[in-house]
């Protein structure tokens, strides 16, 4: 018994990326993709095609074109496109290319007509329309992109940190405890257990920070919140980090400053088309401002009516910050500091000096917290101790505490809403807009 | 009011990495870093200080430290040291350097000594007091290689894909119905309804792949099997691509050879100190030979005995197909194709030639299933035929079927578990042994 086929890794299907185009101007090459519009002008007629990040315009013409029109050439039916590069004209005078069509080879044929529109440049529906065919609204290039930026910003966060000593882990999402207190957590029967679904890496992370020193995640957590509103969803991709050997608190903040220019960077680089297409505005970063809790309250005690709330921020005095360190230094991010140790969680350490505060922050963007962190506890009877004044038993934390028992650095880090950093970075006013299947309480479909 | 702080990314503490030990020789460095080890030698001592990816040997000596040993100086506290690096006796003769101790700044202390030993080569304790203790435990420098060459897999696996053009995916893990169909999925209570925990993003990433024709996902995905085996984990991390506009579902297979090929060599780069020091026998992947399932079975029943089920394969067959091929081919690995189309899943496309067989493959490595892949269904009539006669309702996959119904070219994709792949790779008997903190039916801690 022979085998009689072997695989190399080699794979080329003979089809000619976009990006090669120019330099096989004039030859006939072919192309693969879906046919995303026809729009047939009586004696010839545009093909567009789409392939996974560009729209090629093909032309059929009796001059050029051996083939003859079939009924199976419609949109959305995945086509081979063997044709000669010409450069296209353009209005605006760039360089474009286009196939004048020899042959079109009909991969596969849809059997009905998409129930919402996809060709044009938006997909104009409500938004619940849109999430219910989200398989099919999502083929629209500009729906596509924002989930492509999504696909930057992700990168951007692992490699900046991954460049910087970071090891990357994933950890458990079915837990037997939930990080922040037992509210707000998915239940779930395991084998005849009540077991909960991870609110946060949180306490995960920080065990192996005495492992890898530095470590990060990219990975869902879940929150049963009962909440409606254009900002909640159930479940989302946290970005989360965590390191060791910290000087301070602070050094946490800058490691968030050193990944937020890089994924700037990169979108602007390598997502450069569909920051185009979305005319997204990418903040330039140079230094953010830093300004302690109490100070910014001050600030916004003076400018703003009906401050009420003195131990946290209302959306709206989060939103005057954000206007005030754009005029004021021209940045749209700000780190607020030291917020008031009640309304931190039990891991949060204290400042030394004024334990009514915390070595903690919150990073706005554009006027919106996007990021919470800050330095945690690493020494054993502090936080033991810390448990008990909060009325928790540190018993029931028993392996969390194995961290800090059997020895920790200090160590710090924070968490980092995928969907919700994509929504403000474009300017949607839903969260739902930044999550490709969103779950929300009234959605888990599709 | 003015922000007194800026940041601006920057970060540095002083601190030299040991691979910068060689162009520091005979300077005063600081390091950081947990004491793993202390050998008090009566006139001098050896304090060994465990960093991010090494064991750095200091010495302390009465004749250059000014420091004076301290009670808080133990195993497992967190220290920057502060010496001259000097060029250190080895056995062997290898090029290694250590530090003379100048002074010794301890960081955090611990609360308590070990449970186990984790400061000798090995934890030789039992796998389930291994797994109790993991956050101890994984301080050890073989158990944390473990997981540092698994980031390598993953990473390996993300890298090369989207070198190849593939747009990485974050698929909801709360989902309405279960992939492939009812059984052995975990269900949760979603604010009143009930909905189930995914068991695979499979029919997510088929429904991007007209999107952006191809995507990968690593997350976790979720398994209420009821096996209690050395194999099985209830929730494990899976590697899962799709690819649209195949020409064979052999091409699926070359993409995964290029895949594994990309991660053996980046282990071998990158990773090289993890793999020396668990003496990992990275497999040689020059072409890996094809072999059809009827072809297997034939060799199984010629050589094996007691084989009675002709529809798939024991593990022992399997066992013995890995060692035919490495006799036959030199190759670690074997591609299995065609196996029977009543094994396997609803949305696998039957050969033309043949429907009684699919166009699908496994992977076998050294003799153990690692992948299942295979070309889908893209048709809409011949998906909704194929359920109707396996007697499933194409009602309830309504929105499963938006892909094929608004046309989907010609795909097919593969899953690969992290765990497994790591297991067999360091030659494990006990998949537990590749998850950092597995989930059994007996265990969900820590």
């Amino acid at each position: 018994m022979e085998a009689t086929e072997y695989m190399t890794g080699e794979l080329c299907d003979g089809t000619t990326p976009y990006c090669k185009f120019k330099e096989n101007e004039g030859k006939v090459i072919s192309i693969k993709g879906a046919i995303h519009n026809i729009r047939d002008m009586s004696d010839f007629a545009f093909i567009i095609l789409r392939t996974a990040r560009e729209l090629i315009q093909c032309v059929y013409s009796p001059e050029f074109s051996d083939y003859r029109m079939a009924e199976n050439v419609v949109e959305q039916a995945s086509a081979k496109i063997t044709g000669k590069v010409v450069k296209s004209q353009t209005r605006d005078g760039s360089e474009r290319f286009e196939i004048q069509i020899h042959n079109i080879e009909i991969l596969s044929v849809p059997a009905a007509i998409p129930p919402v529109v996809i060709s044009k440049k938006k997909v104009n529906c409500d938004l619940n329309v849109d999430l219910d065919y989200r398989p099919v609204t999502m083929r629209n290039p500009a729906e596509r992109a924002v989930f492509k930026i999504q696909e930057g910003i992700q990168r951007g966060f692992r490699e900046y940190l991954s460049k910087n000593g970071f090891t990357e882990i994933h950890t458990p999402k079915i837990n037997f405890a939930g990080a922040e207190g037992g509210t707000n957590v998915f239940k779930l029967d395991y084998f005849g257990k009540t077991v909960f679904l991870a609110q946060s890496p949180q306490l995960y992370k920080q065990a192996l920070v005495p492992v890898y020193e530095r470590v990060f995640e990219i990975g869902p957590v879940f929150r049963a919140e009962h909440h409606d509103t254009s900002r909640h969803l159930n479940e989302y991709i946290s970005m989360d980090f965590e390191m060791g050997f910290i000087d301070s608190f602070t050094d946490i903040m800058e490691m968030e400053t050193g990944v937020l220019k890089y994924i700037m960077e990169l979108l602007k680089t390598e997502y450069a088309p569909e920051v185009e297409l979305l005319k997204v505005d990418i903040p330039a970063i140079d230094k953010i401002p830093c300004i302690r809790f109490k100070d910014a309250k001050q600030l916004c005690v003076k400018k703003l009516k009906n401050i009420t709330d003195m131990k946290d921020f209302e959306p709206e005095e989060e939103a005057f910050l954000g206007k005030w360190a754009k005029q004021q230094y021209g940045s749209d991010f700000l780190f607020v500091t030291h917020y008031l140790s009640k309304k931190r969680p039990f891991y949060t350490m204290d400042d030394p000096e004024d334990p009514e505060v915390t070595l903690s922050f919150d990073l706005l963007f554009r006027g919106i917290e996007i990021t919470s962190g800050g330095q945690r506890i690493h020494d054993y009877n502090m936080q033991v101790e810390k448990m008990k004044r909060l009325g928790m038993n540190p018993e029931e934390f028993e392996t969390y505490l194995m961290l800090h028992k059997y020895g920790a650095p200090p160590h710090g880090g924070l968490g980092l809403g995928l969907e919700r950093l994509t929504m403000h970075l474009l300017g949607f006013k839903n969260v739902r807009y930044a999550a490709m299947f969103p779950r929300d309480i009234n959605r888990v479909t599709p």
